[in-house]
């Protein structure tokens, strides 16, 4: 994967450095889509269902609300394939199966959610500003 | 807006207090909504391309590498409208419309750029975890 710094003083950094240091901005660096993975509309919620507990995948599916079973497996395998989740499988009739953040995962957390957190307390004010905003529209 | 708390715990909680803390994980809760937007494939991008400075929508379109115009403007303004992104229109010939992040979306910023610099850091160690799991699946 080609990584064309858009920046010139930025071509003047040594390739490796480049490409250790990814760019979201630029459509050419493989972070933009390990960053869609993470912040998909199930992935995202997924990493902070996973954030406090290992759950099954029923739990899963009952804790992250209104998500299908079809979006809930698609969406753990990339999570897994990115490795920030650990699937665990136990060998018991019948099937027991449990994911969790991985070590990966774990160190990802605090910037997953802190972002939800900051939004789900600042939820009044975003809300109150759009009220505010449709009615000087009016 | 209903709020269907999905824990009992928190059905004890005042309603103000349940409505105040929005719940991304419940269906029915706004805060969700408001996430999707700012975790959007674009949304995130543009929030992060405005971080660190103030912008004409050519310049935020050469930022933030592959959007198209058509994205750029619908993203835009739903950022305008949740309150993270202020609109700026000079009353010149040829028009001149700067774009920044409100002060709503500066008080998000650390969150939002916390998420993705740390992805853009950490690139390398995802992307070897990745390899070595193709390699130990073969």
């Amino acid at each position: 994967m080609k990584i064309i710094p858009s920046d010139p003083a930025e071509a003047r950094l040594p390739l490796s450095e480049q490409i250790r240091q990814g760019k979201v901005l630029d459509p050419n660096c493989p972070s933009r889509e390990i960053l869609r993975h993470v912040t998909s509309r199930w992935g995202l919620l997924i990493l902070i269902a996973l954030c406090d507990e290992t759950l099954r995948f029923s739990e899963l599916r009952r804790k992250v609300g209104g998500i299908s079973e079809k979006m809930l497996a698609q969406t753990l395998q990339t999570l897994e394939e990115d490795g920030f989740v650990d699937r665990h499988s136990f060998p018991v009739v019948p099937p027991h199966v449990e994911y969790s953040l991985s070590p990966l995962g774990l160190e990802m957390k605090d910037q997953v959610a802190g972002l939800a957190d900051w939004l789900e307390f600042n939820l009044h004010r975003i809300l109150r500003q759009r009220e505010l905003r449709v009615v000087g529209e009016e």
